[in-house]
């Protein structure tokens, strides 16, 4: 539902390639009757399908799984029916993300019509909690830039043997234009958007909340993040740049340890800390197309910092990739499958 | 053979996910002994792979097929052991496209080595020639504005309903920086590079030697093609737009049927010509990551000519995905295996 | 007078610093009251006028001489009146361009409502007709793509020692997204627009007119061009590459002969024709910033053509730029004053 | 001296524009004898001058200032004789920026072998110390992104209202490719290096050194800074975005006064922060060939933190603009001459 957008069409583009699933319908209010590769160019010679109506009644019957890409605040209106219907659900909105109902007041400026529903959402990064994804029937996708925030900072947090500062973590992200939508501005007028390093959100930005409720959980500890947040010249991609403090002396390979123990033999993490090339550490570049999340860091013993780096391709990894890769543990299938391609390079 | 380049990057990428062969080895020069995914970062956690030298005995027994990547002028070199060795070819250098010994002095300046080889490989087009594809056990896989212009111009020159003007062909290509290969020069240094709009070869490309050769084979008489080459502000794609005079009054049908009747059905090709929407006709930007060679046309009456255009990702049909089409033919598989992926979008 | 797009942003920002000239008012329906700044932010700091409404009582009191950059169809309202003020005129739009009023039916599909204008106002391109602009209170700067083509071929059309074809004229434009004005809609959206090599008007551009009404002029016989405009992946520039195929028998020198008869001692013209390095035909990347249009052929013995290469800053030579060099000559100040700025490079 | 770099052929642009001052020569040890428009095309047509060598008992003769553009560590080699000689000087190289020998050994790993020129040389920041650079003949222009990052941080740490952390101050850098000079390599290889976002530097980049040294001799006390440098897709331009926390409750209004009363009446900086608007906070696009530094900063009361943030162009405010704003001190003319330009847009 909701498949006229960005990641609506990443979804579709999926899940005809999947193998596993059948896709039986993708709703758009706007383009209700148009062919699908009307609007997702892409997809010519792909599928013939047309868009339908948003019908709750119809697609209830209609699917076993639903992915709802609706805009931020559209969901919301549509779950209540939906879950009652007893249909799985992933959800890709921010509607049921956050878990304290005055979080939505905090960092959206609304309340949420449904706070009930807020805690049958698993916040689903299969990396961090598999086990509770494969139970769930209700999964919420993380945000794009929280999401490789979150997966470049865990080990950090996790850990208990290094004491870090919970007050000052710097999370600076820079991220493309397809994250921001399909919806013509004059702020993305191609001749205003391109070459920009646009500091569009130095504070205050949503996927804060996101980032301060998986790290405090993950640390038992409330953390406080100080996140900036740029747009800047390029259609896919995300890199998150972390600042975490730290007390004592350590050394590269505590680091290591860290990243090591929770990632080791994750099917969509890379680790990327290289001694030479040009890629030697994470890079939007190398991981677009894919739904790679490249994980690295820079330890700065004289300031007593870890650089914490995460990249991934925010319409992937950032939205229908993992989507599709929770899709997978709800229905027992292969983690991998249908989204295990490598990134295009150079593109 | 020779997979430190770009097109050998692809083609290791494609292998890797195609399901009906195994990649056993990839030979560099200069990179044996080190990892695949250092030169082609891309590959990172896809495969443990390293690069090979370039062994000859060797490399004859450890396959049934054998991709040459090679620069032009090195093919030629080791070819007449390969082809003794009875192992299939597919190879990508030029050195083996043009039919006609006295051709590579024209277009390439130097006295082909090998003439009696030239006839034995198949110039490999297999949207054109696909029962020859079958029969052959040597390919040779064409130039990548070459196939673009081709397939642009082919349903016009094999058609014998309406006389076009065979001595003023036009041909304005427009290509993306990784079609020059990944050695860097002041040329292809970034600051240099990015924004030009680069007329590096207003005439004498050599690609010109290529598509002279199919189209006055396709409609059986001499053409001669004025072609002008262009670098542009991407790392993917080409863009070919081709002008063809005609004599007398024709309609938009009649072109509609020349396209249809050599097309239709073809799993590769998809006619793009839409009233409505950015991406009315073939633009490189929608094929992007796929094997597609989108092709369409417009009708100029008051100047009698068709403007014939073509879009290609200059990786995949331009180099490594129509080699892996030619190889699954050449082997008997499904002819899309591999290789049948949608473009990314929006990228 | 329609000084908020980009051409009339770039008005204002050469005639702030001119030195020759008061720059009195700006005009803007849309932003009439607003700081210029806001609208233009490079100009922050450089102004503090507002956007005044289109009062023409007024501008002509305020004013010796006014630049139109309204868009097409919006300046032939205004025109009789201003005429008639007796104020001097640069008209940056179409609607002064064509000379012969059944063109406008053929390029435009409209009858022009003040045929009678047509002839006033000169199609003012300094570097062909100087004495003429010296002498006129009525100037029509040209489109954009249309001087860099008539710059680029002017030379082979003016001479009459070679005879070349003057039916198969073949102009493909290569323009940046700044030649589409700064409204908003999905194909000018960064996200569709980014990276695109879309051919958005193969056949049928207006400025085709343009360009076989002065070749035409300079020749002496109707000229038939055949142009293909192409959007590319850039903000500023054009190049046009034009293709003309000439009867027996020429050199080089023959060529540059054309050339330079014409454009000696042309300060905007800059002749580009090196053995080496990047830059050996002209570029839109190195005339950037400037109000150079950089010209250079390439003759192709074999093909029997001259391919003519011209490149410029679409919003400078291409309008602006141009425009005030034209003011200059109108009001006899010297004809570099205000525009005579290197290009940037890198950029 | 050292011309062909970018900043060389930036300031050769500038001081032919200038009019207060004859560029007498410029030096390049591998371009001499050559025109400097085959090294800078952008200056074809713009003069005739040829590089020469470096022959330093002829420069000082024929000088009154000479700009060293030289590779850092080559600087250092000549200076000697060149301070010695008497002329005027204006270091665009590292060799002499920082203050405490110990520093160099630090930031740049080596024996710095003039310590007693570090103190004779002015680290040239007009907007910090106009006075100090009118009264002495050694100026030092600093690292591109240490200027932008010391002109958004410098009214916090000048000021002495609110306590701020010292020791958390976080930089985060964005910068465009010509900053990394016009030498190819893999890493600056077009298709390499487009749409990279490239944590190159996480931790230990040289200009931490610059920052520092500024930022404590500002506050009085000693700061340290924690900076990220990552390469992005452009050729011009720096942001800088910074993270300062403070002790207390502050408004808007404060922070505002902190940079009204250091940056009021200064040419050269422009205050952003708009409500509205595409460019609401510094963007290097709108000062792509401009010596402006447009500062800007957003307060966060829920982080306590103020976010400071600076654009530049690196070829200008970053190198030779500034450098030649310090000469237009050291010799007494007006500081805006030859450099007042607006920037382009778009671009």
């Amino acid at each position: 539902m909701g498949a006229s957008g960005y990641a609506g069409g990443e979804l579709i583009r999926l899940l005809l390639k999947h193998g596993g699933v059948d896709l039986t319908f993708a709703t758009s209010r706007k383009n209700a009757g148009e062919y699908i590769f009307r609007v997702h160019p892409n997809l010519r010679g792909m599928t013939d399908l047309k868009f339908s109506p948003n019908d709750l009644s119809k697609v209830t019957e209609m699917a076993d799984l639903i992915f709802t890409a609706l805009p931020h605040g559209e969901s919301v209106k549509f779950m209540p029916q939906l879950v009652s219907s007893g249909v799985k659900i992933v959800d890709l909105s921010a509607d049921f993300r956050l878990k304290n109902p005055a979080d939505y007041e905090t960092w959206y400026g609304y309340t949420h019509p449904s706070p009930e529903l807020l805690e049958k959402f698993v916040y689903a990064v299969p990396e961090l909690n598999r086990d509770e994804i494969a139970k769930t029937s209700l999964a919420s996708s993380p945000g794009c830039m929280a999401i490789t925030s979150i997966l470049a900072l865990a080990p950090i947090f996790k850990q208990k043997d290094v004491v870090v500062d919970r007050e000052h973590v710097v999370v600076d992200t820079k991220i493309a234009s397809s994250g921001s939508g399909g919806k013509p501005s004059l702020s993305t007028h191609f001749s205003e958007r391109y070459g920009v390093v646009r500091p569009y959100k130095p504070a205050g930005h949503r996927h804060t909340g996101e980032i301060e409720q998986q790290l405090s959980g993950l640390s038992g500890q409330k953390v406080t993040v100080s996140m900036s947040a740029h747009a800047i010249n390029m259609v896919r991609g995300i890199l998150s740049t972390c600042q975490v403090f730290y007390e004592g002396d350590i050394q590269n390979s505590t680091v290591w340890k860290m990243y090591r123990s929770l990632y080791s033999g994750q099917p969509f993490i890379r680790m990327v800390k290289d001694k030479t090339g040009p890629f030697r550490l994470p890079d939007p570049k190398v991981v677009i197309g894919s739904n790679f999340c490249d994980v690295g860091f820079e330890l700065d013993e004289r300031g007593h910092r870890i650089v914490a780096i995460g990249a991934i391709d925010n319409l992937l990894k950032g939205a229908a990739g993992n989507a599709v890769q929770v899709m997978n543990i709800m229905l027992g299938q292969d983690e991998k499958r249908g989204i295990y391609d490598a990134p295009l390079h150079p593109v």
